[in-house]
């Protein structure tokens, strides 16, 4: 604490992402990253791109990459899409300019760590909304007054994901709010709010380049939405900072949007291995949330959640754990190549079997 | 504008950036991006970084580059760094971070324009202090009561420097407040305050990777300062994006950082041209600011300057205008290579010639 501190810096409690270890040879299934890697199109585009032209700004608007989201939906338009550095700076600009109004927006109890953060950096009020028993979001249970709605979809880090005809009913029931669907992990089992765009004038979909599209270390996100949504981004993020994407990201993320094939192919094996690992994780006598995103989310009704991840990492696997009410006894295990998942099963299989 | 819009987004006006034509051939001497390219060790460290290591998120705290920052300026901790992407995003951070205080922050009457556009963005109150007569700053200007103090050193869009001995002056004349010293053209002809940073815990530099390293494209910058100053943007940083540096990013700057040769070269040769450059306005009857910046500020007494400004786009050739009180005599011209150089003198020569 300084003097120099402003008295919004002196008030906030920053997200602490999960951990980026700097040790080689771990099994590393605790930032949901992509077991495969980027598509090779969009590492030949990269390669491509390192030039001297790397002098010059890049596109303040990234218009190649916003034309690329919409041709890769299909039914919207450039103006409908919002790019950024992350989904994390995306939503960042989404709190700020779209859900700070006088009214408390909701959010589950159970989700993304980052959006009371967010809360508190701009001043957003918030109520958060209980999960059900089963950890499932009820659309009933926003039927209050509020300044906006944001969910994942599916959430984190449960992996649950709602229907779609659930996303419209709550955006029925809520025409006066802007209702944010954060789909960092729809491709791996869940349906694309994107789709209702054109029906829903309030419908934000937030999505990124960091799992489906194997670019964590890239950052690009992205928002589709009403272009007076749109706008709004835009206004802000022209007041923060004209470049967020540079020439190499705007690149990379093109092409990898352009090569369906290998986001394809790649989202089915991690589907396929995630169909496995629940099994196996089953066998082992852990309860394990359906997922559509790519990790699960898993608990053993006798073995204690943080001493089992702890005993993972004595095995250099690791996997998250969150020290939070109703989930302190769950671990979040990203979906890793099957080679990955067979250790970290084996793993578990020893320190399940020794007490 | 719309319903859903929150009132800090209704009341932005937001940043415009210097024009990025897509059109090819131009002579583009409008927003100050060098000559030269980047070094070919920072072009091989990016080509090095490009491989399946992409689907990994980035080292949030980019521990790398702020080691090499420290190495860079040799008395300072890698706790005395922070990165972000591009300056403009420091800058951000700075202002909601260390200037959002009671009292108004100071800055002057020309000045970067992006400076107002933050106090809009994150409600901060400032006063402007003229620049005297000759548009240079006066530091006895700023012995007022004050929430902080930011100005670029080299000033932009004059391009006038400051001494270094005239900022220790207006330190120790403010020991309360903030001052933040903006040294994106610094590397061109001033000394760096990073000099005094071991001195004053109330000082802040700024510096970015888009102009003397000639990264524009790959939107890195950085701020030297107290450990404490430092720890307010980190507290801002991870509540609004945990990752807003990418991989390539973190390889290219700091390899850009290590070649100090190439640093020093492509320096001294757009300093070697700037001299001739203003030999050459001089003798066409230009007034020009001294600079020490990769720019210079000129005017003519018997010639319009928007209007010269659109003779010479006619040519293939766009340099920036400013359509704002006191400076809108005049142009603002990046120096490019000599060749790019002579191509607008040669013009120039031209419009100044028919009337």
């Amino acid at each position: 604490m300084s003097r120099f501190w402003s008295t919004v810096v002196k008030g906030l409690t920053p997200y602490v992402p999960g951990e980026q270890p700097k040790l080689a040879n771990l099994v590393k299934l605790n930032t949901n990253e992509n077991p495969y890697g980027p598509s090779p199109k969009a590492l030949e585009a990269l390669r491509g791109e390192i030039n001297d032209g790397l002098r010059l700004y890049p596109d303040p608007n990234a218009d190649r990459l916003k034309s690329a989201v919409a041709s890769f939906f299909g039914d919207i338009e450039p103006r409908n899409v919002f790019v950024g550095n992350g989904s994390d700076e995306v939503l960042a600009h989404v709190f700020l300019a779209l859900l700070k109004h006088d009214k408390p927006i909701l959010f589950p109890d159970i989700s993304y760590s980052f959006y009371p953060v967010y809360c508190g950096l701009y001043g957003v009020a918030y109520q958060t909304v209980p999960l059900d028993d089963a950890f499932a979001i009820r659309v009933g249970d926003y039927a209050k007054p509020n300044g906006g709605i944001i969910f994942p979809n599916p959430n984190a880090p449960t992996g649950r994901a709602l229907p779609l005809a659930d996303i419209a009913r709550l955006l029925d029931a809520n025409p006066d709010s802007v209702v944010v669907i954060d789909e960092a992990y729809v491709d791996f089992g869940a349906e694309s709010a994107v789709a209702l765009v054109r029906r829903y004038p309030n419908l934000l979909v937030v999505q990124t380049f960091s799992k489906s599209r194997s670019l964590a270390g890239l950052r690009v996100g992205f928002a589709v939405g009403h272009a007076d949504l749109i706008e709004a981004l835009e206004r802000v993020k022209n007041s923060f900072n004209s470049y967020p994407l540079d020439r190499l990201a705007i690149a990379g993320a093109v092409a990898a949007l352009e090569d369906r094939e290998w986001f394809d192919r790649t989202r089915q094996a991690v589907i396929r291995s995630r169909t496995k690992l629940v099994a196996d994780l089953e066998a082992l006598g852990f309860e394990v949330l359906p997922s559509g995103a790519n990790f699960v989310f898993a608990r053993h009704p006798q073995h204690d959640a943080e001493k089992s991840a702890l005993a993972l990492r004595q095995r250099s696997i690791i996997v998250r754990h969150f020290k939070q009410p109703r989930i302190d006894q769950f671990l979040r295990i990203t979906v890793g190549t099957d080679e990955q998942c067979a250790a970290l099963v084996g793993a578990l299989r020893d320190i399940t079997a020794s007490r």
